[in-house]
C-alpha cells in the first residue's frame, strides 16, 4: 500500500535524481559548521537558513535540544572538523505547549494506559520560555566537552513569518 | 565577526522571508509522517525526499540512529499524531568509517588527551554494514514502545547519485 511518506519520497526523489549534479561532495562539511534545530514540519533548514548542499551538518530533534543532540555535535566537531554551531529553536514549538506531566496525561488520554506506561520514564525535554531556553542551551554547550574555540550562537525562527532572528 | 554559518543564515533567510507565504501551517504534520535521517551535509531531505513544507517531522542525527532519535519519534507519534516512519541511512556515512575504539583514537590523535577523556563514555553508535543496520533499526523500532499500526520502512540514500532506494 502506498502511503503519504513513501509516495512523496518515490515521486520527489525521481525528480531530484533527474536534476542531481553534486555526487562528488566530500564527507566533512565544506563550510565547517553545524545547525541544530527542531524536527518541526514547518522548518526547511536548507531553504530558510541558506545552507548550500555539502556545507553543514543539520541535526534535528523535538525542541532542538542541545542535550539530545550532544552525541551528534561531538561527532561533528571532534571527528569531522566543524568549528561553529547555530542553535535554532522556533515559535509555536510543541515542546513549549506542555511539560512532562501534561504530555504524559495526553498520551494516556489519546493512546491509553499501555502507551502511557511505555513513556513514563521518558524525559520529553519540554521548556516553558523560548528565548530563555535558547540562552540556556547555548550556555550549556559552552560549558561542556564541546571544544574551546567553537563559536556557538542561538536563534529563534518564526514559523509565522519565515524570519530567523539572533538571540545570543 | 561574521562566520560561514551566520553569514549564510542572515543572507539566505532574507531571501527566504521575501518569498515566504506559508505562515499559517498547523503544528501537527499535515501528512502525518516522520523522516529519520542522518545529519550528513550532503543530504537535503525536503528536496531529495519530496517533503512539502508542513507535511512531516524531520529528525536528524549522526548515522540516522533509531535509538538516538527515539524521544523525538515518541513525541511525533504519541503527541503529534504521525503514523508512518521513513528511516533513511546513506552511503558514505561517517558512522560506517570507524567504530568506538577507532573514533576515540582519532579524537585523541586530532584533539589531544583532554578531548579523548571527555568522550570516553560516549557511544558513537557506529555500524559496519549499511543495509544490515537499516534492517536492524527498523526491526528495533517495530519491537519498541512505538505504537502498533505505525508503518515503518527503511531506505538507503546514495550521496553519489541522489537516489533513495527501498531496503525494507
Amino acid at each position: 500500500m502506498s502511503t503519504n511518506g513513501t509516495q512523496n519520497l518515490e515521486q520527489g526523489n525521481r525528480a531530484y535524481v533527474a536534476e542531481f549534479t553534486q555526487g562528488d561532495l566530500a564527507l566533512p562539511p565544506s563550510q565547517k559548521y553545524a545547525v541544530l534545530t527542531c524536527m518541526d514540519a514547518r522548518i526547511d533548514p536548507a531553504a530558510a537558513f541558506g545552507i548550500p548542499l555539502g556545507a553543514a551538518h543539520v541535526i534535528r530533534n523535538a525542541g532542538a535540544s542541545a542535550h539530545d543532540g550532544f552525541r551528534s555535535l561531538v561527532i561533528s566537531q571532534q571527528l569531522l572538523g566543524t568549528t561553529e554551531i547555530l542553535l535554532v529553536k522556533h515559535t509555536g514549538c510543541g515542546m513549549l505547549t506542555f511539560d512532562n506531566d501534561t504530555a504524559k496525561d495526553l498520551v494516556s488520554k489519546n493512546k491509553g494506559e499501555a502507551a502511557a506506561k511505555e513513556v513514563e520514564h521518558i524525559d520529553f525535554l519540554t521548556f516553558p520560555d523560548l528565548e530563555a531556553k535558547v540562552k540556556e542551551d547555548v550556555e550549556w554547550l559552552k560549558s561542556t566537552a564541546i571544544e574551546e574555540g567553537i563559536r556557538i550562537t542561538g536563534w529563534v525562527y518564526e514559523v509565522e513569518t519565515g524570519k530567523a532572528r539572533h538571540v545570543v
